[in-house]
């Protein structure tokens, strides 16, 4: 897609009856809150009815983008005959509207342009880390290979960290945490940043020299998703933690566990030696998130790379609402290394 | 998943009648010629049917590592009862089966770990570049960002070429072909080797030192698909096309087009003004592939980095068969661009 990664989420009906239907039209609500670009999939051979109207005048008051998809218009004999009078739907024009046919594939690319262009222009504006170097600059990223590592790939926040710095004009340097010490031996000049996994934080802020920059890709992440304020704030709450606290720990992928060992292990015992404490450590993942925050004294997520800025943001939203400190993994782990001020100096300002 | 990207084919019943049924099970035995991992999902609250027996015997025949998986555990009191007499059935034993439950979610992840195991180790010793790189060397991928790369990502040719280096000790340094000149004149020392897109080959020539060695994305994925040897001669078949010759240019690639103006406007531009021909020039994207292959004189393919080796190997085959020459984009545009031997010269003996 023109949009790069997405997820797609297919909503059922809105204008379903009975109980049934009443708890898919909350369903449908409920996704709308973390929906970036809605696309309403209507029968080009019949009017948009009311219940289409009133998704529209959600999508309108929920200030989300969004187009309308008239579905088997191959059934047409003549489009221009039902196309729609725009002016009356509120924020729905020719750059929104589109005739597709599902089985004779018509306008299907078309369609895919056209979501491409309702991409939020404040969101595209965001960079993960491009705004921070020049053009010209050398940035090493260290990138452990472990068995959490995606076998032959790159993790996302590691792939978008390249191209953002390819975009810049600048140049990345990628290495294992193992062979960093012999690459900045031999680095002439010497790089103008480091940025690293979470995980090899300890190690890698002792090797790279003091005058070298050094953040993690979770920092940058926890920034490039608008809660980076709320996540240092959140780690430093893991000190005032007493006997008994419950501490959420949550993550974001669905898939083949790739966060795991790090939420539900490491990120625990770390915890319990750098309070002390007797801590009751509950854990989220997927597209579950606990409704009832109140009873947390903690929230730690993952870096959120498979999930939508929307959806980060509504889960520290709804932290924020209950009154309980949330961070990320990668800013409580450089918080309990003691790192976190030398990872936040490439951001003058935010200590 | 523990084995990398996949592909997962879900093939109709084998034990279908009838009209239609006698198409599916055509189907799913054509579907075989591709499979590189068979996963048999039977229910284990009956023995093991006749078809299913067939079907394993299949697996034996055209040596598919293959796994039973047998569903709806949750309804057995007690599993050990019901235990495949695993010497009854030739290449079943304890590490190709387990007893699952999708409505459960018992033993999914324990089923992913299991196909993880069962991935050919002849196939896990091939590697894109890591045999010919050595560690602590520096390598220079230049990756231009065009509107064919993904928003935000990196293709999977790049990510994999990313991480062979990683896991070979060594460094990847990433440029746009447009930052190369530069790059190269600040890099002390030198990089050990210089990969790039085909897209920006003729650029990446001459902005290369000749005591660097070069090479292409395509060079490296066609060796590692098992047909760079193949690929290099169909190249040379360019200069014998005449007037009328039919090509087929085809890729691999389903998703929103990102190879579609490479192969569908530049490839037949190149191969008109290098031959001076009147050719007709054919293209197929995704799983089509023709099945007559004869009438054409030359099929130039993509570098199929969405397709298993298995399926690339069987489209080299089905050319061969058919007594065409078959090559790549990368290959193609480099013997067009006269870069060819020199971007074979990281393969001493391939020339």
């Amino acid at each position: 897609l023109p949009l790069g990664p997405v997820l797609i989420t297919d909503t059922p009906g809105f204008d379903d009856e009975g109980t049934l239907g009443s708890l898919r039209v909350k369903r449908t609500r409920q996704i709308l809150n973390k929906t970036d670009i809605a696309v309403l999939v209507t029968d080009a051979t019949r009017p948009i009815d009311s219940s289409e109207e009133e998704l529209i005048s959600l999508f309108n008051q929920k200030n989300i983008p969004f187009m309308v998809a008239f579905n088997k218009c191959d059934l047409l004999s003549d489009i221009t005959a039902y196309t729609f009078t725009t002016d009356k739907i509120k924020g729905l024009s020719e750059s929104n509207q589109i005739y597709v046919s599902a089985t004779e594939k018509i306008n299907i690319n078309e369609l895919k342009e056209m979501l491409g262009k309702l991409i939020p222009s404040d969101e595209s504006r965001v960079r993960l880390v491009g705004d921070i170097i020049s053009h010209n600059q050398t940035i090493v990223l260290v990138i452990p290979i472990d068995e959490s590592a995606p076998k032959g790939r790159l993790i996302l926040p590691q792939q978008q960290a390249i191209r953002d710095i390819l975009e810049s004009g600048a140049y990345a340097v990628t290495t294992r945490e193992t062979e960093l010490a012999e690459l900045l031996s031999k680095m002439n000049p010497k790089p103008d940043m480091v940025i690293t996994d979470s995980q090899a934080f300890e190690l890698v802020d002792k090797i790279t020299p003091d005058d070298i920059p050094l953040t993690s890709f979770s920092i940058l992440m926890a920034r490039y998703k608008g809660f980076l304020e709320t996540a240092v704030k959140g780690a430093r709450a893991i000190d005032t933690l007493s006997d008994g606290d419950k501490v959420l720990i949550s993550e974001g992928c669905t898939h083949h566990r790739q966060c795991g060992d790090i939420g539900t292990v490491k990120l625990p015992n770390w915890l319990r030696k750098r309070t002390g404490k007797e801590l009751v450590i509950e854990t989220s993942s997927g597209t579950d998130f606990p409704e009832n925050l109140e009873e947390y004294k903690l929230i730690i997520h993952c870096g959120g790379c498979m999930l939508s800025s929307r959806e980060m943001i509504y889960r520290m939203k709804c932290a924020i609402d209950a009154g309980v400190p949330f961070t990320n993994y990668g800013v409580a782990i450089a918080y309990m290394k003691g790192i976190l001020e030398r990872s936040l100096s490439v951001f003058p300002g935010m200590i």
